[in-house]
């Protein structure tokens, strides 16, 4: 929609006038408008804004949303059913825009696509450079070869112009000072507080243990694929015990999550004849890629929107294999999968369920198994996992790079399923095995965290009080029921000077969050704690973000509030985000309940947690 | 081809009678058998068949073959210029079938576009089991939900039938006896001859502290994507040092070559406007799949032919961008690509390069920088890069995980360009980063390998003299001028009999390769010699497979040559395979040039190389 939005800015007197805060309020969703004084937006946008409403009716505008809707295969209706053809390609994810999202930037839109739209100037020459790449495709300059460096500095050059450009920063986390790390200088420590290490097992003496001792016996690389010597004890090991963690009859490691969701879903959905994927509107990229390169016929339904999914479930032949991909935590506004409601729409239509559980495992269930073994806690902690949520879903991912601090991903299932991915994913035959030091570690980390509680425990504790202390302070946390905390800023500059000075003022490294990771105007710092982060560290990233806060001027809860809240933020939802993880599965005692987390923490450092002192022992 | 084949088998009176003998006969190239007795076809095999030919003008299969060509976007002439549309999607990668290749099994084909094919029974049905499948895509079963169990299952039917379905060794490479393993039991010791970590650096001491340091001080995991926390000075120094072992002004690391590969060319060819991607009909999969996903306009060219790359290159507009993508040593066959000439065609015609080096780097070249280097090998042995062939390469990939002995990949080229592959391949910025200690132990490893250059001297020589055993035993090694090994089987099912026997009798490990990595009827043992593999392993081979060869009746060179030869076996080509490591690179005495490489390894064991022994020094 940007370059729409940009343009329009420069035709229309209306637009020209309008002031931020107007647009703002025209981007929360029209239907809902229409119905309440509440606007539905999900905490990570994702649906028509009215502003887009009152464009199409425009006679400027409206023709040009046309011819570009036409050219990107948007449906007119709420449906977003499509074939996968070259124009579909080029669609986002979700089946309308984003607030403000931007089309062009989505890393695989075709920026021709856009450069052609007849009613609008041309896109491309409003960089700041010369455009010869415009022209060389355009008519002009066909006598010219190509100029390669010209084109990947023109997309550089609309990455900084937009503010999405991506400053790495040099973080070296330290085993040995966990949560600190230094920077490009070995002197300069900061406090991480946005790894996704979450439970510090990247430093845990027992899976360092195992890597240290398989190195030695059994070197660096695997030497192969899976099928060609890269097949071993430690994959074999690792998959039974992964299978094992979400009680599957089989698992498969891959590279990654990126390229097991890819994968898997390219494949299952290339295979079965007409196959139809239908998907989380806030999935992660890795799932985005795997159904475009499926090939299969895509429906996107609203972010965690039963309702939703089940009309469109309802609107496909029964017969039609039919694959639902969702995530159980999202990870950049910590919103949770509605899982069961979704297998029992599965059931109901003949639909597998794709459940990527990459930012849950090890942190929810009384093994780590994630949000959907947490669901029926009791139930698992009793080694009964028949008839549970977990039996129920089909395939669930994971990632060995996150609460398990490895890296590598997996898949888990039938064993029919395992064995047909295994023996028909390109990403799986294809490519190296993980080192066995790696396999080894992340098969340490799972079982330590499948027989000891404590740490996500005190990951939870930890999130609570962090949350605690900010939403005192009036610091726009995004409401949610897990353990990310995402704060809103709004603005990719402003969010990067956030962090920025966090790092530089404050030895605080928190990324900040831009596109494409998160809708452009979502622009937010996503906060990680650990065990690790105590008081101190938390007391300082509080005062250290208040004092940001104050010094850039950046909107604060109440503000959002004025203006009629925005992604959860500054409404009043607080019964629908309780924490998944419930006073009593934390083990907190009855007496203790109205406590802050804070003052139980406290109280806990006096009287060591019984239940904490038990885990700790039966690990040691 | 393969379902046109088994039904024509039942259908037709002349191909019912006809032996396998005949068959293969004429599956050798129809434009070669026109003007020359000796058949052109490349080591992997790839151009049209004489066979295919007289199919067409069969009233039946002329037919079939007609509906099937259409529907997978085949062109009737030599062009396979093509958009990637729905059809395309299911298109073999070579502009024509291989020879005998199964083109249903194709992991991304959609078995639904040949079984609708009119002129032919239904595929599907032919499977050992019922495929409710099949029926439930068809017109039938329309009531029923759609049976996804019975559909994995009918996969791996499909599988099993035709021999590619695939059985993983456990083998578990000993570091402290390389290039010892054991199996699944600790007692049970096998040679291990097909791993990719050629020179044995996975077990390299260097490497291994590098990497216990590592794990020590930064722990198991990065922690996050580059983006997010898991950016550090073990990537830095990493992406400078594979910049500066190709002479590169930059490089980004990815989870694995696959990754990198794939990421790279879908993100370019999706970006640049009307892009057009240029490939060699063997190139790898992850080449293909990122082609493939990238949505470009894909042009096949012949297996390492300038001839048909220029006539490819002529018939597109000057301006418009093309990238040549294409392989060093392709790995299955051994073949070395005309990298010289392809840079003076991408020159001429206004293309960037895109060369994947993963089975060249560390093995060729005085730094190990792979075949492009080693064409320019004085100039780079005196650090002047500027002009040569690595300079003129647009872009090179390679891996970390085969002659380095870790794991991932990466990109070298220009400081735009990986900015721009940096900023916008989703693959890239989603994805964990490789851990600390993984990235440490490879760029340890490639700076060994840079200043040392005995490992891939000596993995030179124990090709050599595997190479001459087998030759001078009739035991048809495919030639080529590289280190791989490749004997030709020509059948799945005795192919992986051979593997059995070699691992089961003589506790030899060599995995047999079979489709989907090499076509079907070219099915091999890929040999892969190591610095570690002396003189009594050598000998232990090659007499297994002697007895193997004996055993199992498989055919000879002699009576390769006999039928005219196959894929570069018994065919009269010594000129072209020689040794891409002259005697001079290796350093062989003038004097020894005329013996055998055993010999030359036996004095050797008597007076230390001093080559070897400087360069032991200089690295210890």
């Amino acid at each position: 929609m940007d370059s729409v939005l940009r343009q329009s800015k420069a035709l229309c007197p209306f637009m020209k006038k309008a002031t931020v805060a107007s647009l703002r309020a025209m981007t929360t969703t029209a239907t809902a408008a229409t119905t309440t004084t509440r606007p539905t937006i999900s905490p990570c946008g994702g649906t028509i804004s009215k502003l887009q409403v009152l464009a199409r009716r425009c006679p400027v505008m409206g023709k040009a949303m046309a011819v570009q809707s036409a050219r990107l295969g948007h449906h007119a209706g709420l449906s977003s059913l499509s074939g996968n053809g070259q124009a579909a390609k080029a669609k986002m994810h979700t089946g309308h825009s984003h607030n403000a999202r931007m089309v062009e930037h989505d890393p695989l839109f075709r920026p021709e696509q856009v450069q052609h739209t007849p009613v609008l100037p041309n896109k491309l020459s409003t960089g700041t450079k010369p455009a010869p790449v415009a022209h060389a495709a355009g008519t002009n300059g066909h006598g010219a070869k190509f100029d390669y460096e010209a084109f990947y500095n023109h997309e550089l050059e609309k990455k900084h112009k937009d503010k999405s450009y991506r400053y790495f920063n040099n973080i070296n986390r330290l085993a040995k000072e966990f949560p600190r790390a230094h920077m490009a200088s070995k002197e300069d420590r900061v406090t991480v507080w946005c790894a996704n290490d979450y439970l510090g097992m990247g430093r845990n003496p027992e899976v360092l243990r195992s890597m240290h001792e398989t190195l030695d016996e059994y070197g660096a690389g695997a030497g192969g694929t899976r099928n060609i010597s890269g097949h071993n004890r430690h994959a074999v090991e690792l998959e039974h015990t992964i299978a094992k963690l979400h009680a599957k009859e089989a698992a498969l490691v891959f590279s990654s999550c990126y390229v097991a969701n890819d994968a898997t879903l390219a494949t299952m959905g290339s295979k079965m004849p007409d196959c139809v994927i239908l998907s989380d509107s806030l999935n992660h990229a890795s799932m985005i890629q795997g159904i475009r390169h499926s090939g299969a016929k895509k429906v996107i339904f609203k972010h965690n929107d039963v309702k939703d999914l089940e009309k469109k479930l309802a609107a496909l032949p029964l017969h039609v294999p039919k694959i639902i991909a969702f995530e159980s935590v999202y990870s950049m506004c910590g919103s949770i999968g509605p899982i069961e409601e979704i297998c029992d729409l599965a059931e109901k239509y003949g639909a597998v369920t794709f459940l990527d559980e990459v930012h849950a495992v090890g942190m929810y269930g009384p093994h780590g198994g994630g949000v959907a073994e947490h669901l029926d806690f009791e139930a698992h902690a009793s080694g009964q996992p028949r008839g549970t949520i977990v039996d129920r879903v089909d395939i669930i991912t994971g990632t060995l790079g996150k609460a398990y601090g490895c890296v590598g991903g997996y898949i888990a299932g039938s064993h029919k399923l395992i064995d047909a991915i295994r023996s028909l994913a390109p990403g799986f035959i294809f490519t190296t095995s993980l080192p066995p030091a790696v396999m080894a570690g992340a098969k340490t980390a799972i079982e330590y965290q499948m027989s000891y509680g404590g740490d996500r425990r005190l990951q939870q504790l930890h999130t609570r009080a962090v949350k605690e202390a900010l939403n005192s302070r009036d610091i726009p946390v995004i409401p949610n029921p897990s353990h990310i905390i995402p704060i809103l800023v709004g603005n990719a500059e402003l969010a990067k000077r956030a962090s920025d000075m966090l790092l530089q003022s404050h030895q605080i490294y928190v990324q900040s969050i831009n596109y494409p990771t998160v809708p452009v105007g979502q622009e937010r710092l996503r906060i990680t704690p650990t065990p690790g982060h105590t008081k101190q560290y938390r007391d300082h990233l509080v005062s250290a973000v208040e004092s940001i806060w104050k010094e850039l001027g950046l909107k604060r809860t109440s503000e959002w509030a004025a203006e009629g809240g925005f992604i959860g933020v500054g409404e009043d939802n607080a019964d629908a985000e309780a924490p998944l993880w419930t006073d009593a599965q934390l083990g907190i005692a009855e007496s203790d309940r109205g406590l802050s987390a804070d003052q139980i923490l406290e109280r806990e450092t006096k009287v060591v947690s019984p239940i904490v002192s038990a885990a700790a022992a039966a690990a040691a």
